[in-house]
């Protein structure tokens, strides 16, 4: 019998691949944060021995969600000023609260907050996007959560850096301090083709094919910036960067709600994954990605959030359901995008997306063990005839029971051991009474 | 000072009357049964001695959710057929199983199901379709929730009526039983212009006149209906119902996703209700229904989830957010269908759309006390910049705490106190393993 850390005995075991499979009174056996074994329950207790045994007898394990496009620290601005126009969402609130508060404290307490409110969805790994990153990274290491580090570029000048070269240096110091980190990486996260110019793009695809590291970059959210960028440049964002160089299997382009056939070829053939964020893009009313039509044109998609301010949760199971319902009605076809093919966009293309498709993403052996647990007892998971189906459309996230991340237990019968929740709240408290004041004291647009 | 019954004390109040309204610390005196204030704390601690006080620290009230189209009992179908194209998942799975099974029992216990699900998620009050509503009326009043069990007609026999006349006969001594009854009353419930013929629909429409009862119909629900209408009828099934004199405000017309400008406003100058099932005719592509051209035709919109087979929940807070933000991309502007009108939907419209919009439907002394609690203080809805947007955009149905109907405590901290849950489970765990093995030997269609 092999010495093992953790075994985990539950009553369904969903590991993404192969794709549907469902594995009934299966054990994972964890060692050293990897998965060692994914097999029968009796088998796993002729083979192994644990030092900590946990039996779920009404719930699924899934691998961790990976949340695959967040502004983590922008959960303290949550709700501040929904059901306005977007401009007058963006300019009269979102861009000069802020101008105002924007900072390491800002960071810290709002991504915080965020990974516990991840942790609790089930949520392991996010790839995120904002102002002082090596903030969010050192809250992340602390938190024992999986995070994608987004070297963040936009060329005007805020309170993280003064300008192309500040940002790139911060980032690169950035990667350098955790590129042996078994939970951080880096990626590059030039805002969007709107707000960052050629050449510092040309100097980000330069050193995103040295370094091998992933490209997060918002890209055809509204159909405003395509218009705009035919006047500036005279073609679409997307063809922009296609002749920058910028397609690639390493480019995350999120949102993507404005697509014709000819660029999902060009993504198909690029490689290039979409992150899709159908709630963001319903809220601020942005258009309708066509996630169908992109799985069937061979390219990755991934799944995600977007930030609290456009959301207004990081609730990847919530996240999921309204992807898979949405997706049913933008294509016409109850069959469209089935409850199995968005959980792998919420797992295993995320993931990859992220450069980390042999890391996580799936349940299978060598991989590290990223897991979440749901319980599928509740009164609202009853009847359960498929539980795939049942994790998709109709489980909440107060159904995540736990949650590991490269073996360690962060979330224990839905209490977070690593993260000081009073504190939290305290702090999310404080910085909702400065910023509503200030908020209010601005006054209408 | 004046002995009452009740008195909620709550850090917010939302009482839905006037638009858009929070109260901050008020409280609601309760006396059998019905609202007698609506007050500041303070005010009511000197006006009102109560049996019992209930304080609500980190709560916000609202009228108990008013769910205007349901088929309860196909709770026990949740899930059997995900993911399939429509008439395969009608065709192949969802009538072959109700043809099996339903019958008293079926109808008994999915109900049950259903309604326990309902008060956990705040709803108070449901507007139902389905065969044997005599069993569903029964089910209801014993759980002390409010019923508006629907009197089902339908051009073909089942196992509960053989014809038209049999439909009518028994739909109207449940009418006669229950016309007295403090939470349950009856409405008509012809099924949908495609399967109820025009002899009956004009007996409908002249016993829904003589009773004063409302109306409770599929109309417009998928593209295809309208084009077999125009085929055998020559006309629209709007038209028809039009001529055949069924438009009225009596007339809830559920899902209406395909609707013209002239519909529209035959609708509104009818005063008829539209109840929107957003999720449901995503999961079914049936379409979009555009909520914010509705509403600003002066149609009175109302909500409802629609059977769990083609959702696959029964929570309002989550159909809430569903539509608000639909209508967001559906109408192109992020400022579509604010919190505050979607909480209308939930409750005043839907309880107005069955004429019971004087008795409740928002917070207003003399109404009942449906009343639904909500714990914002969880970290999923913090920092909290206004509670209405929290509720709809931030809420989880696991963050209803207490629901009173007619000022009875349904469900006391997430605890059911009228039913038995592990009764319930069971009876749904039987039902399971009984439709799963029949579905399985039925094979594909």
């Amino acid at each position: 019998m092999r010495q093992v850390d953790t075994l985990l005995h539950a009553r369904w075991v969903i590991p993404v691949e192969p794709r549907g499979a469902v594995l009934d009174h299966h054990s994972l056996a964890i060692d050293e944060g990897r998965i060692v074994a994914l097999i029968a329950r009796a088998e796993a207790r002729r083979s192994f021995q644990a030092r900590n045994e946990v039996a779920l007898e009404r719930h699924a394990l899934i691998p961790g969600l990976v949340n695959a496009h967040t502004h983590a620290a922008m959960n303290l601005l949550r709700g501040i000023a929904d059901d306005l126009p977007l401009m007058e969402w963006l300019q009269g609130h979102i861009w000069p609260a802020e101008r105002q508060w924007v900072g390491e404290q800002f960071v810290h307490d709002g991504t915080q907050l965020a990974i516990a409110e991840m942790l609790r969805g089930g949520t392991t790994c996010f790839n995120d996007m904002y102002f002082f990153p090596e903030v969010s990274a050192r809250v992340a290491a602390g938190a024992g959560v999986r995070l994608c580090a987004g070297m963040i570029l936009i060329d005007f000048p805020t309170a993280y850096a003064g300008g192309a070269d500040e940002y790139f240096e911060k980032g690169l110091a950035l990667h350098d301090e955790y590129k042996h980190h078994p939970l951080v990486r880096c990626c590059f996260a030039p805002h969007a083709p709107y707000t960052v110019s050629d050449e510092p793009l040309r100097r980000v695809q330069v050193l995103a094919d040295e370094l091998d590291l992933p490209l997060h970059m918002h890209v055809h959210e509204t159909g405003g910036e395509i218009n705009d960028s035919i006047q500036s440049f005279g073609k679409r964002p997307l063809q922009r960067l296609h002749e920058l160089g910028l397609l690639s299997p390493s480019l995350l382009a999120v949102h993507m709600t404005h697509v014709d056939d000819n660029e999902r070829r060009l993504v198909a053939d690029s490689g290039t994954t979409i992150v899709h964020c159908p709630e963001s893009n319903l809220k601020l009313a942005s258009g309708f990605c066509q996630v169908q039509k992109c799985l069937d044109a061979g390219i990755n998609v991934a799944l995600g959030t977007d930030g609290a301010a456009s959301n207004n949760d990081l609730d990847m199971l919530g996240e999921m359901r309204t992807a898979a319902l949405l997706a049913k009605a933008v294509h016409g076809d109850a069959s469209a995008l089935p409850a199995c093919d968005v959980l792998a966009m919420a797992t295993l293309n995320g993931a990859r997306a992220l450069g980390l498709g042999d890391a996580i993403g799936s349940l299978r052996p060598c991989k590290w063990a990223d897991v979440t647990a749901l319980d599928l007892g509740a009164l609202e998971t009853r009847p359960l005839y498929d539980p795939i189906s049942q994790l998709v459309y109709a489980a909440g996230r107060e159904q995540v029971s736990d949650v590991w991340v490269a073996g360690q237990r962060l979330l224990k019968d839905r209490q977070l051991t690593q993260l000081d929740l009073t504190e939290i709240l305290q702090r999310a408290d404080a910085w909702q009474a400065r910023i509503a004041a200030a908020d209010a004291a601005r006054g209408p647009v």
